[in-house]
């Protein structure tokens, strides 16, 4: 089944002030939303980053597709190698790593191997996760994922969420999440308070629900010893504790001196990144993203040499879409070595451009939704509004740290500044 | 879509006397053909060994698929483990490695997912390359499988390879096979004489062939210092030394003093085997095979972790009919990392159970196959005389040994005799 026509849009949606080691979330969060638009009529979905960075290289990739044949996912992978020779996108939050020609090459390439995934599915009758293996289980568990929070945005009222910077307002945020989406485990975004304060925040968290899996997950923001403190001062108490510091080396060193499993979605971002992190045992866990892993079958590919090397799975995530929750859901179930409740930013988001029902949050998970493809279904009145809001917003990439100067005059992003 | 039916058959083909480390192929080979008769018609065709202890585990796992959905994989695992339990199934010549439960559940899980992959592609009328990521390339590669042989079966005339045990006859052999298969590289199955024979045999194809790549394999019946002679011996001529020794210890001993990359199908059988045979850098290149290996999707999961590590990845072959070709065709298509040349015993063999036409060598390649599913079809009245042949010819399970024996008094298998 060939395709007709790529059409790539991007889209802003309402964020809350979220709090982290770069800063603070924009009003709105950016995503791009890929249809390909096949014979028979089919549509398949993608969905990815919206930074202009991103959409620049994807958009090479776009006038390519007409005539490609949706089974041809390597036919695919090198005409994505080829669009974009070297290019490398940098996300300037740098919450996921470094950067490279590959991931830039994955990470578009995820993009439309999603699409064609859903296309192939709705062509065939049958849900994305049969095309993957079928499905090791039904339904996907997610965690709770607090962060720390401004009440509002700059010149406006205060969310529903309100400010969240203490123990026990963050405890409150939890009860609130958990009390509406069933999650047992709980992650909590840090890197933003003394380590001293998020510490506390953690044992806040464990006495309020006690026997809830708990992370804590400073994107990098704390220095080696900084790292080893905070493993001692939470023994008995992390379920895993996510990228403490930057790099394999750094990471290697706090995992000798940890009682509990590290995990990251910084340091271990490409298959480039498994043999030297795995040699120097750096990670018990790694957190798979398929946006930037390539696709949905790389991601499994990943959990194969997980599982091989005794490492953990878990999934990573950043503020996304429903198409990306759908596809999150679909390979999650599809690959049985996921050992982890998967992280979401979902309860944070109250737009979305596909039409509501296919995921529905019960005791913290989401059923793969039964139709083909990737079970959801675009609502184009929605993807017309987001899209005419990423046109007024004016926000072009994701920027938390000039929005955090707004807010405290100075800052500067957290790389291992404690 | 249900599986009505699973019915497996023990088929046995002739074969010719093919000389090895465990002494010499017996008058037929023997496989098992499995059809998995499912609702609206569609039948799955899969094809493994015939020896009775495979017979014994995989005849568990029959009575339970039916009902069971041709897309649940996950849970086609979980009954082949629960059925099996502990059980090893141990095939006696020893040529594929060692044994044990959980490459036993891979084995017989191999054979179930091809037939159901098989059974999936004719519900969505797609190619099963399709179903494992699209086809990376339309022709597969292969190469010619040398071996040194008696003049014919015992009791028997000659067959119309005849003899093959001087350099000069291997070169006559290999033009045979060349000139009807096209094949470029060329692997040598040694283990048979003194070490200096056949690097003789060796050179001697090298003369006669140049340019063509070379490989030799004789099964781990030589010692570390053996290996290593033999390395230097041939520094320059091979493309790759196959399982010189046994063993990842010795595997990894052997490697670093041989300027070749070493290659096995022996030391590394399973998942469990990757991270001690990596980390020892024991093995430039793992040699697949979708029969022990947990199948088609597996052995794509072996491939990442191969290029991830930096190991080459080429194909194993037993004796096998078409069913088994069809397989390791669509998943080396499949299959980007592979990197060279697969092997096959098809030239051997005179007999098969599908219907003939739909695998076609030209140059050394087989075209993947353009119907859907594997793209063979079973021709019941072959299937009906080779089962039959089964039956009459007595052979329960592979003995390369015994029937050694018969020919020269005694015999000893070699493992590491030089």
């Amino acid at each position: 089944m060939k395709i007709r026509e790529a059409v790539l849009t991007p889209v802003a949606f309402a964020d809350a002030p979220l709090l982290n080691a770069m800063g603070v979330h924009e009003p709105f969060a950016l995503r791009s939303v890929l249809q390909l638009v096949c014979e028979d009529g089919v549509v398949g979905l993608g969905e990815s980053y919206g930074d202009s960075g991103f959409l620049d290289q994807a958009r090479k990739v776009v006038p390519l597709l007409a005539g490609h044949d949706v089974f041809d996912l390597p036919g695919l992978r090198r005409k994505v190698a080829e669009a974009l020779g070297g290019a490398v996108f940098v996300d300037e939050h740098g919450l996921t790593g470094g950067f490279s020609s590959g991931k830039t090459i994955a990470s578009v390439y995820s993009l439309f191997e999603v699409a064609m995934l859903d296309a192939q599915g709705h062509a065939l009758g049958r849900p994305v996760a049969d095309l993957l293996g079928g499905k090791a289980r039904d339904e996907v568990e997610f965690s709770a994922y607090l962060f720390y929070k401004f009440g509002g945005h700059l010149g406006a009222e205060h969310d529903a969420w309100g400010e969240v910077t203490t123990p026990e307002a963050l405890v409150g945020e939890a009860k609130r999440m958990i009390d509406e989406y069933g999650f047992t485990a709980i992650k909590l975004k840090a890197g933003v308070f003394e380590p001293a304060q998020e510490v506390e925040g953690i044992r806040a968290l464990a006495d309020a629900f006690p026997g809830h899996p708990l992370r804590i997950d400073p994107n990098g923001a704390w220095r080696v010893e900084t790292a080893k403190k905070v493993a001692r001062d939470l023994d008995g108490v992390l379920e895993y504790l996510e990228d403490p510091t930057p790099g394999i080396e750094g990471m290697a060193e706090v995992a000798k001196h940890a009682s509990m499993p590290l995990a990251t979605n910084m340091c271990v971002i490409r298959f480039d990144d498994v043999e030297p992190a795995f040699r120097q045992r750096a990670v018990g866990i790694v957190l798979s993203d398929h946006h930037f892993w390539g696709g949905l079958r790389d991601t499994q590919a990943l959990s194969v040499l997980c599982r091989t090397f005794d490492v953990g799975l878990s999934m990573h995530s950043n503020s996304h879409l429903g198409i990306s929750l759908a596809a999150m859901v679909h390979v999650a179930a599809a690959t049985p070595h996921l050992s982890y409740a998967c992280d979401t930013h979902w309860p944070w988001k109250t737009e979305d451009v596909v039409v509501p029902g296919a995921l529905v949050f019960r005791d913290g998970k989401v059923a793969v939704p039964q139709g083909p493809g990737l079970g959801v279904e675009l609502d184009p009145d929605a993807l017309a509004r987001l899209h005419e809001q990423y046109v007024r917003c004016g926000q072009t990439k994701r920027d938390d740290v000039t929005y955090m100067r707004r807010f405290t005059g100075t800052f500067d992003p957290n790389t291992a500044r404690w």
